[in-house]
């Protein structure tokens, strides 16, 4: 089976990039089989995404990669080359409510998320049996008002442990503290249940029944310190009339956030999101 | 031809409401064409839209309402039956930018929205020769800075010499001084570029795309004193990606003006719109 | 806690309907706790579904029901009296594929779907651990093609000893012999993975792939004698660009499938849908 | 103001194409400002499509188009090298109904579309009043049953006297005879009012009306032989309940084919849109 990989790169816009990353990919034996590109011409920033393959003879990936580490310094250039088939590690945090993580466990067991799901955290004990079924570890952290530090001292050691490449908020309804944002930043992924930034905070189905939105929404984003301001991957929406009551709007949105929170932690996965300040380029 | 009435109702929810209204319709040969119920259990409080035709003979539309106002009393009923072939009387309302209004016009013209489109009124010349075509007076009435008061007198004069049923704001970017809300309210109509509640005030493109937002959005809503806060009619959405710029986000959002605004602004038209606190019931 | 009824009415428009029918529910104390109404102006057909609580004493369902029987005789009416308390008794017939069975037993467990699934069928061995989960019977009946007509008598001897009242081929892949898509018409559900009439029968992710269409979709249905051609419930599409393969596809369906048939199954079993000709009127 | 050229390749996959590519553009002080490529794995074959602008010194647009054209041809390539300030010349053929053809000039007038719309064909009167509007010429070529070569005589006589580059079928309501598909294959666009492949022909509303459907779309399309068969450029869809009537559906569906019908249209215009087989790759 052919080895693939991706190259993610953003660096000052300048002339020439893609005629020097093209020529080192060929250089070395690569062909390339996907390519994503962006310009932001207000920040003078250049994106990319490429999948390289082999060509006439392998892909010799340590060539490339030590000359492109010499290479990509005069360019500035922020670089990553990924295995493709390496899985990235996992942690799935939860709280009571299934439907967010069984439909990340779902889709995992089935072969649409390529990553090692490595163990469950929750502070509550209700997806235990759900965590036995795929023969998941569970790891049941309390997070008890007073003392909060020490609940989330013991999730920054599970992630250690684990070495984890992500952690999923899969609806787990804490407050990650400021200290981890920063540590695990760009690596941690939440699904608030609105279209920010509309409804931050608690109860934004209320919020939103409140004030009579005629769409609910949900958005898949990066964890940073201010509440549910971090980098947008993914949003989409769901009408509702005046006849959709508050609980239906629970129901309804359950569908928007599963398809969201999937479908940005996919394109973590197959490295397809790109940080820029507090937004994100998404080569989906 | 059939004539048709609709009768709009509104009042503490109670039992035998539909049946007393159904009766009485029955009682002077009405009847129902298109029947629209909605019960809210949270503040209990009951809604209906019917549209109502000739039975065997004719519906006695004065005998009807006689009886009506009588018996609506005891139920502390809110309620309107309107002529549904009598077109409202409707001021159009622009700023500089012509697709709101260009796209109201010729709807009305090709018979999609039955009214009576009376004049326009704008704070600038740019719509003058579009009124024209349409066979429209136009009242140019600038928005002086410290001279508000003055244009906002002259437009309610407008309003009250062409006895104006709605007032559209398609795009006309000048906030409406309170008084004039208060005495026109549920009356004036406007479209925010938003999606709201996000993105208040002025430039919520830009807002929009500094959030990095994946969907922007627009809403109709009826204006209230406070600044896009009204009562909303309907709200639509459309995707953006990392490389829809600024522009590409006008240019898109647009589109999705013009589709919320003509929708709200047909739904009150034919009186499916029921204001009820900050919030509407649409009978769509 | 209130006992709720749905009554579910079809048959030729006529005056005087609604006036009856509230009368009567006005007469043995229920109270309308949700109404929708239809009139087809082309068949001139009335449609008319009402959910029922109790007014100042308990509805008098028996007292209701019996002077119905007589009085709707005169209308020719179909209706029926549901106790909406009353699960539905569903099987699941299931073949290989699990994204849409395992949705729908996530949502029963859930409490998204009021009904009773009583087993599952399937001519696959694949979901048999599924059905463990759930501790649902599991009868795995071959459909081999020289005895097909064995394997479905089968089917119709488990449907009549578990007394069922709905059958949903949660992409079951077998066409279903014309006797028993009569015997059981309007129980049969069955989800089409295209946007019908598009793409009828086999492999229709591939047809569209091959087609280049820019949207794909499913369509849930009443199953009938002729190949995916029956009542419409319900359907969806999703986007596809140039760039999505069969097999992206194929993942890409699987959420429109499962939205379309958990929706149009849920709206069968809130007895939302009624069948008139090859049609379907959803109350939604 | 700085010189932009669009730069559209598709050709088998090999290795190198990028690199050579990119060489080249760096080489005649080219800069990428837009890229986008595709690679479709079962026909084996590659497509990509460059927005340069000007690197350190201005692109050499003949020294690259010359090089260009003797190196292309190893690799089997059909390109193009586009002036994208240079507008192309269009067409618009319309009928009775104005919606579309509406749309599309007020869409250019408003600088939303780049071209130089050159003059109106119409088998009908209705809609020289709107060319005079916009100062086009109008042509009034009537279709006559047994007369229609004469029609087609004559259009075809009008596409090459004006030498236009793009012919846009704004509801034109007549069948393109087999000689004209193939003479101007790729360069005429149509709207087709339904989501083909479902309810080709006439009345496509009715179609979907009888069967029942509960979405109603639009498909915009080049013209080939067979008719609303041709390679699909966008289509898009509206959601519709059993209360839409036919005259409703075309009402709803109006929007949708404005949508799909300018988008399609500006895709073409910006040389998004790659034609290959029966099916397009859009680079939007």
């Amino acid at each position: 089976m052919d080895k693939v990989f991706r190259l993610v790169v953003s660096c000052p816009d300048k002339l020439g990039i893609v005629a020097m990353v093209s020529n080192m990919i060929a250089k070395y034996s690569g062909s390339i089989r996907e390519a994503s590109q962006h310009t932001d011409f207000i920040d003078d920033w250049f994106f990319m995404r490429y999948e390289i393959g082999s060509g006439l003879s392998p892909f010799d990936v340590e060539g490339f990669r030590k000359e492109f580490s010499d290479v990509s310094t005069g360019f500035e250039m922020s670089w990553r080359l990924i295995d493709a088939k390496e899985p990235k590690k996992v942690i799935l945090m939860a709280s009571k409510d299934p439907h967010c993580p069984l439909d990340i466990l779902h889709r995992w067991k089935s072969g649409e998320l390529n990553c090692e799901i490595q163990c469950m955290i929750s502070n509550h004990k209700d997806m235990e049996k759900v965590a036995g079924w795929y023969d998941l570890p569970y790891y049941h952290v309390p997070v008890i008002p007073d003392k909060k530090e020490e609940a989330f001292a013991r999730i920054n050691e599970l992630i250690e442990e684990y070495e984890s490449d992500v952690v999923v908020l899969a609806r787990y309804m804490q407050i990650i503290p400021p200290e981890l944002c920063a540590k695990y930043a760009g690596r941690i992924i939440n699904i608030h249940h609105s279209f920010l930034p509309s409804f931050v905070g608690a109860k934004p189905y209320e919020q939103a029944y409140n004030r009579g939105v005629k769409l609910i929404g949900a958005t898949s984003h990066y964890v940073t310190e201010e509440l549910d301001a971090g980098p947008i991957i993914d949003q989409d929406v769901v009408r509702v009339s005046h006849s959709v009551s508050k609980e239906e709007m629970i129901r309804l949105g359950k569908d928007v956030e599963r398809m969201v929170l999937s479908r940005g932690f996919r394109y973590h996965l197959e490295d397809r999101v790109l940080i820029h300040g507090n937004k994100t380029v998404v080569f989906d």
